[in-house]
């Protein structure tokens, strides 16, 4: 097999599509994020890359708390309006009619709508260029009662979010299942 | 829409299945990480957390590198393997029939079947509790010349797996496209 070398690049498939929130100046706002994800078990933290621009950025800077919210597919185009348009200009909570709740961090903002909701307390942060990576503690999850089965959380229900930046920038369903984990590779055993 | 406070729990949807390669020793081991991902754009970074117990751990501390290789659904069994094995115990490269490259680092074992590898230089270490974070600066990205289309990584020829720990731990392929990002959110403005 050939390989060709491109240089250093961003190269990672799939990612997540979470919508991540913070109070700014009061207010609240949410930002897309493909950059982040899961980092400790115990205690449970998630960490997010945010770019130093951003609106978002001042308001977990401000509040040292961030949510991370999970959206379905139903919800991509206002996940994707998130993405392209700045709370420094526009009432994004307004403009995809998000109903917004609060947990026990009451300064992180919450999506009804969406099907998983993360509460986030800040714990570490990274300076690394471009981005900041913030570590957050999870400090409560909350999950839409629709998105259980048998009291479990069940992603059929949940339908998230792939992102993908090659060959188009595209958000994609999940496809089939491939395999169960923790088993199918103890066919090589 | 009513919600369950679920307390604190790691529940992000999807995640990206990656093989997290480290020498241990002087020889290549792998590891299946679903909590990594792009942390930096410029430079640009990736993060994995990788728990202390591992013996990827012991390579990656040792040798201040790593890589990250993205494997596509027919080396699903592979992956499930390197996840369920461990190192210590035995030679992966050899149950896997990986054949290994390594690129400008030298110590970042790179798996040639897999259609993206990315070689990574630690520049932060965050000790979480569980996990330990390696951000690690991309030094050079590799791609498989046969997942090119027109010289463009082409994630259709890729086929990425995605890991979904809800209602069972699962491999899943991507599905269909939802619509184009960056795009379809104008629809809201």
């Amino acid at each position: 097999m050939y390989k060709i070398a491109m240089g250093p690049s961003t190269k990672i498939y799939p990612m997540p599509t979470l919508l991540v929130g913070a109070d700014v100046a009061g207010r609240p706002n949410f930002m897309t994020v493909a950059w982040g994800g899961i980092v400790n078990a115990d205690p449970p933290m998630i960490a997010v890359a945010i770019r130093t621009s951003r609106h978002t950025h001042k308001g977990i800077s401000q509040n040292r708390t961030f949510s991370v919210n999970v959206p379905s597919v139903d919800l991509v185009k206002e996940t994707d309006y998130c993405g392209i348009s700045s709370g420094a200009k526009v009432n994004k909570v307004e403009a995809c009619q998000f109903k917004i709740f609060y947990g026990k961090l009451g300064t992180a903002p919450l999506i009804e709508q969406c099907p998983i909701n993360q509460e986030c307390k800040v714990v570490h942060t990274l300076e690394l260029g471009s981005h900041t990576l913030f570590v957050g503690q999870i400090e409560e999850t909350h999950v839409s009662e629709n998105c259980l089965t048998k009291g479990k959380i069940d992603v059929n229900k949940i339908k998230p979010i792939a992102y993908i930046a090659e060959p188009a920038q595209q958000y994609l369903a999940l496809g089939e299942v491939l395999g169960k984990a923790f088993r199918i590779g103890l066919e090589l055993k």
